[in-house]
């Protein structure tokens, strides 16, 4: 656990955020302010149960380094790899956890006496990546992780959609000669870019497959530097589709692979010049200039999903009150 | 000219809109209800001069078929190809109607003695597709005319986006060895679907070069079939980013090409079905369940114009009342 400020100077409503991922659980203390007050970092473990007492032990933690009760936090939002229903109570589909289903509001809320709140581990990303970034105007937050999925933000919220597909461009297909993907698409750009599909497709076993790629395409393997073009090739595909659909006032680069950091980032502003180099029209949009990578260890997820609770919290006294 | 009701039965505030097209324009009279009062399509004429000329006669004519003078009308909102300035007055880059520049608010006001307002005909089309298909959420309509584009709106208001870019879905490539664009990219979506691309390709001096891909591809040439499969496979290209873009509540598909009616619809529809047929996920978001088509000669470009008037009008009322 990480003290970020001194939790005596803190006043008003803190809020607790978790980023639930496959392997680690990141959370955070928000205050009303916007500050991290507390941070800390544990393994997730497998299934509902594993989910559930996870999050409970570190918010009972985190009120214990406060001095304070669990029911003292204002609201508890959890980002989670799934589906979050509209009442953003429970979620679905969290396969990475071993979850199909789960009410995580009525598993946590009875124990920890406060508000739960569920959203997407992308949308609360967007959320907190927005808040990072301040201003206002549109932010799309671009996740390259094991999957590849972007989240919008306008003026502090949330775009879902009709659907809740809102921003998940990793399932446009960019190829229709590129790699199967297992949606059932062909050349999908998360069989480019995403971290799981590089895995499976470079087959070798080692815990940073992305990582690894680029050190053998800089050794000069020609496989890795085939896979290493396609990935510049579909990042940079996704952020001008970004722009030709939804033209954001900026995009923000986030998820695991961007631990690369300028290994990706350089190539990928290389390709977009080139891209830029013969064409006006993608000249007219610099899209360079409206790009940004979140700096690793980044909280993003974890401080969007407090925003998660307390946006909800909102809604509802604007709604019922 | 058409009267479409008796302008005796109608009173409250009218409202004039302009398509203005690279060959004709369209123009109607729409009370307050958001019914069509007067329609009229005459040439465009190139150039600024025929293009103030022709919208300022319509719209003395058709005041005097109501028996008031031009000042009666409430608003004047005109579509046209081009780029419409942040303050909706003027246009610039209108290429096919030979214009780089022109401030259509100050070349039209003065003569007619009410607020002319311009907007990109595709956007002004966008809002007349929501005024039509009614209700709340988000329409996204996709054009597809000699160029390809997609406007969206959401409970009536436009989403312009950063850098007046959303929608520009005709200049996502889907294919990286597909035809060079010139917009200066390969494999554009427009390459595929919209009437001038496919006209060049085509390269007979026929007057509707889809209608005339479409027909010979009924009769077996096996190069019309290849570019008819090109182009449903664009179609249902658009329509799966942009719900997985933007993911609007429903779909709306309008401009020339959509004059083909079933013939082009029913093979969009298989496509989609294709694709979903092999991938659960896109099975999931019902696609073809929530795609309309125009009717043919439905002038929801010029009715789109005219609610540009009245919007225009209203944020005015807002910012400075």
């Amino acid at each position: 656990m990480t003290g970020l400020l001194s939790p005596a100077s803190v006043s008003g409503a803190l809020r607790v955020g978790f980023d639930v991922g496959g392997t680690k659980i990141d959370a955070v203390v928000v205050s009303d302010a916007g500050e991290v007050v507390l941070r800390a970092r544990r393994p997730t473990g497998w299934g509902a149960d594993a989910v559930v007492t996870a999050v409970s032990e570190t918010a009972e933690t985190f009120a214990a380094e406060l001095g304070i009760s669990t029911s003292g936090f204002a609201s508890i939002g959890i980002g989670i790899p799934g589906q979050a229903a509209a009442d953003q109570r429970s979620i679905t589909h969290a396969v990475n956890l071993g979850i199909d289903y789960l009410d995580l509001a009525a598993a946590i809320e009875p124990r920890l006496g406060t508000r739960v709140r569920t959203e997407n581990d992308v949308k609360a990303a967007a959320l907190g990546a927005a808040a990072l970034h301040g201003g206002t105007g549109t932010i799309a937050y671009l996740n390259l992780g094991t999957g590849v999925a972007a989240g919008f933000v306008t003026d502090g919220v949330l775009w879902r959609g009709a659907r809740g597909t809102a921003g998940e461009v990793g399932h446009v297909s960019i190829d229709p000669r590129g790699p199967e993907c297992r949606c059932g698409q062909t050349g999908c750009i998360e069989m480019f870019v995403g971290g799981g599909a590089l895995a499976r497709r470079w087959g070798r076993p080692v815990d940073h497959a992305v990582r690894d790629i680029f050190d053998a395409a800089d050794d000069g393997d020609a496989e890795a530097i085939g896979i290493r073009d396609g990935f510049v090739f579909g990042v940079a595909s996704a952020i001008r589709l970004i722009t030709l659909s939804v033209d954001p006032d900026f995009t923000v680069l986030g998820g695991g692979v961007t631990g690369l950091g300028d290994r990706m980032l350089t190539r990928v502003v290389a390709e977009l010049e080139r891209g830029a180099s013969t064409s006006a029209f993608l000249r007219s949009l610099e899209l360079t200039a409206h790009l940004e990578v979140l700096p690793a260890g980044s909280p993003v997820a974890a401080l969007g999903a407090a925003l998660v609770g307390a946006q909800a919290h909102q809604q509802e006294v604007t709604v019922h009150g």
